[in-house]
């Protein structure tokens, strides 16, 4: 018989925005909850104010959820100390390559990748909130090591924090999100790396900045570990993807001088973006 | 002596978003206000709801302010018919051509170029707000009609909505609102065009779009004939400023195998986002 979540005991590697989300949002539906981070500050508050029941070790726990930045969850895997039969769900933003090392963990462990779409601007401990897994899509890989109890505790773990499970292979899921958001965290960095440079040479800039610049920029907020374990995690999706939108930029540039056919053009644009907003919303990172 | 804005007479062309939020800015601060709009409806509703005290014409105003795209307010200009002494003022979101139209006004005429530095992705008058000009900047730009008294009037217009004028050459406003502005708008169609793109080839892109994706494309959900006035009224300095940018993400493209040097590099930008905010805030454009 499958182990259920409510008998599991729970380690969670890295309390930051999205391992201390995940707490809050487990620690009801779990047996008891572990976790450790390399700030000793914060697992004694989390201790402190029962969000974890103690500080624990991967070595003890039913399921181990791996949430550091993407290059730090690969070099982890290999080093992990697990039970047998305990669960690994990583909560990385990239899955090829964490999946490939998921598939060469030990017979008889289990796992499977995982990415919530969601977060906020600002990481870290301190802005964790039990409500960021709500409603918010979350991706699962199957990988070499997923069972049917896999899945099945896997499933019940995303339900619990009330997200939508969405099975993926992890090929698909990194060429979709370098466009949904890896590129965005691109495109934001490498504009305000711009703006910086350019105002070195004037600077009136930032004064003439307003709402469009911030929220073209508002990513470049995001913790530097994170979007370093995103984006050199997943750099030959990431880079055609770019290349493709280059082209994009390519062929509104063709359209500057001709105004008729550029409106024509954006309002295609416009209309999908807002078809779009009709059918998922609108969501604000903040 | 100079005339003061309470004893004017201001006529509004176009009451779109910036339009009409205008007339309810400076609707108790003027003597008679008048506008005139494609949309017959607009005009009527303004009218019955007495944001404006009638259709009016641009001969019959001491101020005439120019709220259309920015392509149109270059075409629009020549045809003006004007009060002599009357002063005219755009909202245009670039500068430099509406400027060179505007030197070429009859003598006796007054003319500042002017930008307003705010707004709202949903456009049109039914979005209006008499708050929205409030803290914005609110660029000047000198021309050859421009007198003090124009300067003194253009001024009391500004100060009139709650905004902070900036006098400012017609060229460095377009290089810099090109980084701020121009370039940001861009982003956003060119990163919707390419998911629109995509989306045909995996319909499950949408499902893996979240908060990263919604922010950097909610530019484009911007009408198309204001971008259609921005974009294309500042090709050469677009260009040069989409070129800078293309380097901006070889620079990050170069770092992606080397995550130590891309953390570093990040960690700049993130710094430079946060101080920024620090600064000037941040503004949401909803």
């Amino acid at each position: 018989m499958f182990k259920t979540l409510d008998s599991c005991s729970v380690h969670i590697v890295g309390l930051g925005l999205m391992g201390g989300s995940l707490a809050l949002a487990l620690r009801d539906h779990v047996a008891r909850l572990t976790a450790q981070d390399i700030e000793p500050g914060i697992l004694i508050a989390a201790q402190e104010t029962r969000v974890i029941d103690a500080a624990g070790s991967t070595a003890e726990a039913d399921i181990v959820i791996l949430a550091t930045p993407a290059d730090h969850i690969i070099r982890l895997i290999p080093t992990l100390e697990l039970r047998p039969g305990a669960l690994v769900i990583d909560l990385g933003s990239t899955k090829t390559r964490i999946c490939d090392q998921l598939d060469r963990l030990p017979d008889g462990v289990l796992a499977v990748g995982g990415h919530p779409l969601c977060g906020l601007a600002e990481n870290g401990y301190r802005n964790a909130i039990g409500t960021l897994y709500r409603r918010a899509r979350f991706v699962l890989c199957e990988t070499t090591r997923t069972t049917a109890e896999a899945c099945a505790l896997a499933e019940a773990l995303v339900r619990a924090c009330q997200a939508i499970p969405i099975w993926m292979d992890r090929t698909q899921h990194d060429h979709l999100t370098a466009i949904t958001s890896h590129l965005p965290h691109l495109l934001s960095f490498g504009l305000m790396r711009l703006a910086m440079q350019v105002a070195t040479e004037d600077n009136n800039l930032y004064e003439l900045a307003a709402g469009g610049f911030d929220g073209a920029t508002r990513l470049a907020r995001t913790s530097e570990s994170m979007v370093t374990g995103m984006l050199s995690t997943n750099a030959e999706q990431l880079r055609a993807v770019t290349a493709r939108l280059r082209d994009q930029l390519d062929a509104i540039d063709a359209l500057l001088d001709d105004p008729g056919a550029l409106q024509a053009e954006l309002a295609m644009i416009v209309a999908a973006r807002r078809s779009y907003t009709a059918d998922y919303g609108e969501r604000l990172i903040t």
